[in-house]
Formats: C-alpha cells, sequence, structure tokens
C-alpha cells in the first residue's frame, strides 16, 4: 500500500494550491475565494489565456501561470470538473480588454463548464472568447463522429506554451486560438503505465496490474488503457509509445519534432531521463529530428508510475513561440 | 513490488545522464569517456565549480551545471563514488585559470577521491583547489570528534547556488569557498520517508516499515534513520522536520530563513506542494519569515516516499547570490 503524504483527502487540491504559492509568491496568487489562481501581477492589454479541469495532474495548471502561459487556471477537485461559475470567474479575471482564449481538455464536464462559462462572460461582462479543445490522446480516438472524442492529455502543456507566446507578444484573439487549435490538431500523445494511481484517502489504485503487465494507452484520470502489454525494458515499453505515434502524424525521415517525455506522477528522475533518451535514439534512428523536448512530470495522474509522450511537428513558425520566455511555477526558460 | 522503467539496471545512471543532455543540449554535455558532464559552453575566466558522488540523486550533480550554478558534475555508480581519476578530470575541465573549488557531500569515498583529485590538479596541473565539505544532515550529527561527521544531503543545492553565483559575480577562490563553507555551516537538513528506494535492478526497497511507522531521519542513499515515528498526516510529520532545525539553528522570532523542500523521489507534486505548505505556515506560525523557498525534487534516493527539509539563515548577503541568474535543467530563474 502507497501510503500518503497528506492532510485531509478531501482539502488536497487546495492545499497544495496554498502551498504551490507560498513557494512562488512572486509569480502567482490563490484567490480562493473565486477558487483561481491567477498571475501575481496580472498582464494589460494582451489576449487572455484561461484553463483548468480537475486536480490530480498537478503542476497543471495552476503551474503554468506566469508570464508566456496562462493568465489564470480554474482547478476542480480531484479529477473533476470545475464549475461554470468557476471559469466564469476565471475567464472574466483572464481578460484584459482583449479577450480571453479558453485552452480545455476534452471531457464532458469540463467542455460543458467552459461553455457556459464562455456564454456568460459573453453575455455578462461582453467579454470575447475563443475555445481551443484538446484531444491528443491516440488511445482514445476513434472514427467515431458521434462519440465523446478522444481525450485531452499532455499536449494541453504545448497549447498553453505556444497560445501563451503567441498573446505574450501581441496577437490578436483569433489568432492565439488559431495557433493553440493547429498544436491541438497536430500533437498526438500516448502512454503507459506500471502502475495506476491512488485517489488521496483511498488505499488501493485505480486499477492494478499483474507483475508481467504494463497497461498501454492509460488516461490521466485511472482510466484503464487499450489492452495489457508484456513487462519490459524502457526502451522496448518507449518503442510502442513511439511507433504508433509516428505513424498517425506520419513524421518521416527528414521531419523535425517538439517531444514531450512527461512522466505520470510516480515515475522518478532516473527513469525519465531513460525515457527520453529512448525517446531521442528512436527518432533519430528513423531520421527524425527532436527539434526541443522536455522530459519532466508535467501532466500528472497522482503517484502514477508511468510515462506519457507527445509529439508535435516543429513547423517553422511554432518554434520560435516555443523558445520564447516563460516563467512559471514549472516551467521556465 | 516497484517495477522500474529501466534497460540494464548497470548502466541506468549512464543512460540517464545521456537522456538529460538529450534533453538540454544547449545546456550540457557528456564526456563519457572522461566520466564527466560539463556545460555546453564552458566558462572563461571565473572560479570553477565541480561536484559529484554517487548516482541515486537525480537531478543532483548533473542538472545543476550551467551558468550559474556548477562548471562540471563528476557522477559514480549509483550510491558509489566516483573514482579519483574522474574527479581529477572534472577539476581540470572545471579550470578556467581562477582555481576551482571542490564541493564534497561527507562521504567517505567522496572526501578521499575529491582529496586525491585536489592534490593531483595542484601537482600535476599546477591547479588551485578548496574544498567546501557539506555536511549538513542533523540525523547523523553528533558529538564525537572523531567520527565519520554528518552525512551532506540536499544542503548541497544550496552551497552549489550561493557558490555559483558568487563565482559567475567574479569573486576569487578564497571568496567563493568560503561562501559555500558559511552556507554549508549553517544550513541543516532532516527528512522522514514513507518508504526506501528501491536499487535498479533490485526488487525490495532498502527497507521496509509497517504501516503505521515513518522513518525519520533517513539518509540518501537508503541508510535508515534515527528512528520511527507514528504515521501521521503531513502537518505532523512536517513538524518532526521543523521543530529540531529550528531549535538545532536557533532561527527565533523575527529571523529569516531559505527554505528548501526537498522529494526524495517518489513524493509526487501534491504531496510536496502540502508539505512546502505546512513548512511555510510552521515557520511563519513561529514568527520566522521564508525568505525563499524551493518544493521539487532535487536531491532524492531512487523512488524513495519522503521529503526533506532544508533550512539556511538568509543572511543578507546571500539573498543577492541566491536570487542571481541560473540556467541548469533542473534549476532556472
Amino acid at each position: 500500500m502507497r501510503r500518503q503524504i497528506l492532510n485531509q483527502p478531501g482539502s488536497a487540491p487546495e492545499e497544495a494550491l496554498e502551498g504551490l504559492v507560498l513557494t512562488n509568491p512572486t509569480l502567482i496568487a490563490y484567490d480562493r475565494e473565486r477558487g483561481i489562481v491567477t498571475r501575481a501581477t496580472p498582464a494589460r492589454d494582451k489576449v487572455g489565456l484561461v484553463s483548468g479541469g480537475g486536480s490530480g495532474h498537478e503542476p497543471l495548471h495552476a503551474g503554468f501561470v506566469g508570464h508566456g502561459m496562462l493568465d489564470v487556471a480554474v482547478p476542480g477537485a480531484v479529477f473533476a470538473s470545475p464549475t461554470a461559475l468557476q471559469v466564469h470567474e476565471g475567464t472574466v479575471a483572464a481578460d484584459s480588454g482583449r479577450g480571453v482564449v479558453q485552452i480545455v481538455k476534452n471531457y464532458t464536464g469540463d467542455v460543458l463548464n467552459f461553455r457556459i462559462a464562455g456564454e456568460l462572460a459573453g453575455d455578462d461582462d461582453a467579454i470575447a472568447t475563443e475555445t481551443v479543445l484538446v484531444d491528443d490522446d491516440l488511445a482514445t480516438r476513434s472514427a467515431e463522429e458521434d462519440g465523446p472524442g478522444a481525450r485531452g492529455t499532455a499536449a494541453v502543456l504545448a497549447v498553453e506554451k505556444i497560445c501563451g507566446a503567441s498573446a505574450e507578444a501581441g496577437a490578436g484573439l483569433s489568432t492565439v486560438a488559431e495557433f493553440g487549435r493547429r498544436v491541438a490538431r497536430n500533437a498526438r500523445t500516448l502512454s503507459f503505465a506500471l502502475s495506476a494511481g491512488t485517489h488521496p484517502g483511498e488505499t488501493s489504485p485505480a486499477f492494478t496490474l499483474d507483475a508481467h503487465e504494463v497497461e498501454l494507452g492509460v488516461g490521466i484520470h485511472g482510466e484503464r488503457g487499450t489492452g495489457r502489454v508484456p513487462f519490459a525494458d524502457a526502451d522496448t515499453l518507449v518503442s510502442l509509445l513511439v511507433e504508433p505515434l509516428v505513424t498517425e502524424l506520419g513524421v518521416s525521415r527528414g521531419s523535425s519534432v517538439i517531444a514531450i517525455v512527461n512522466g505520470l506522477g510516480g515515475a522518478y528522475p532516473i527513469e525519465l531521463a531513460i525515457a527520453a533518451r529512448a525517446v531521442h535514439r528512436q527518432l533519430t534512428g528513423r531520421g527524425i529530428t527532436v527539434a526541443r523536448s522536455l522530459a519532466g512530470s508535467y501532466v500528472t495522474s497522482l503517484d502514477m508510475v508511468g510515462v506519457s509522450l507527445t509529439l508535435l511537428p516543429a513547423d517553422t513558425d511554432l518554434l520560435p513561440l516555443w523558445d520564447a520566455p516563460v516563467r512559471t511555477p514549472a516551467l521556465t526558460w
């Protein structure tokens, strides 16, 4: 049993936000009344960016509030959407007169509540909003037109970075949103887990695996994956992510990608670095250039031991936005 | 059993270094031949800084190579000192004509091999060296004059940051070393663990605890602590670190500290943020100002689930050095 360093399980997300703000007081502030995390010093005269969703994915989203990324994060309870009223407060707080882009991971509750909030912001506050829907998870893409669509996972980090840089550079509402939609359209993510995360206050993980099994295509809410594959070494496990992603994206020899090697919470630094090495070597071995990459725990699922890989074709106009300065609790350069 | 994302266990540290460099190619380079990690672009005309020690503590030390911190890191195998010849190579590589400060955690092998390397650098290469010994672990301090002394743990991060900023600002060899010695002398660390780390390739952690036990005063090599305490909530566990540290350092109402809330590898982001909140609240509650703080997994012990707290009195001449720009894989501002 994985015991946890917690106080009251129900207040874990809120206490974690307080801890994040106490550690980063010059970057972010927590407005507990409104249930939102803002920049310590709000930006002026730029397109606002708001994102949010269930907690349990820390440092997402509050860890990405700051210069060059989000203006406001709206956290829900663990794995639960923030309310429409909360998102409305966040949208209003993100506005500095040039409209707000809402970055929404594709889950029913989030989509609904951000939509209502956007309508409220338009009707009540005359704030123009655009929505970028992130549905990058390759494991849940299907041909069904009327299904819920694919889950939003770690590509949201790339969407927030690119939109953030575009907004900081002074782009207008539709331009910022269009950059975000392009990233969301072009980025794909796939993940594996050796073990599931355990909900705060519970004593068992969301699912269990036999010693010879690995779950492929897991979600970030304890959702099981598309199937179990045999436990294997890091290079083999990473190849189970690289191959389908490369095929899906159609990136071929001579092309160039941005890669995010993302720990799902319980993977420790040596594991993440070894996974990153495998990603680089396997892509390079296919003649694909890794133009930029990250390796860290950015979009987690509590203490899940696993890795997700996000690949995004490195269009030449995206790289300056990726490289633009960013100063947030969880991403700084 | 905590399975691991690894290839050959014996090559895990080396593969992790390769992964770190592939992810941060503009910051660091890995010289496999010499067994050292250097800045991608070596600094010129400044005091050099070299540190190192066993692997298994990632991102330490290679993650702290870059502008504002180390020039060179010298990694050994997991929990094993680098060789004297490796440290000698690292010391030579760190020198740009103004001498080298060796930052050494207090373990017998490290102390011996850095000493031999320093002598070799002096005799063979006419490089002046100074040594800063880091022995911050409160759990292993004793009155015995002839014992091995206290272990070096997470305060090494503060030593590397302060020395790094001092060297970058142009200070001379003895000044940089004296800043480091002051930090090492004044900083103290204490830790607890809910579970021990598992050595790559092994199937059992270094020690096991009953469900109602927490190990207090653990080391970063799977060393057991000073005793077992009852499992409790985060605030209580953190108080077991805060109280002895505050007493030992004699920080009283009105004083000001730098605090490092360090995850030992397997603690996930919510846990670390909740621990950071507790540290801030408990210190503030005693009238102690937290002038600066960090919360993250910086000096780890494989996948150990636990937290260490380092407190350093925030002398007014240290804060500008703490705040000075730093650009490394694991610490950037």
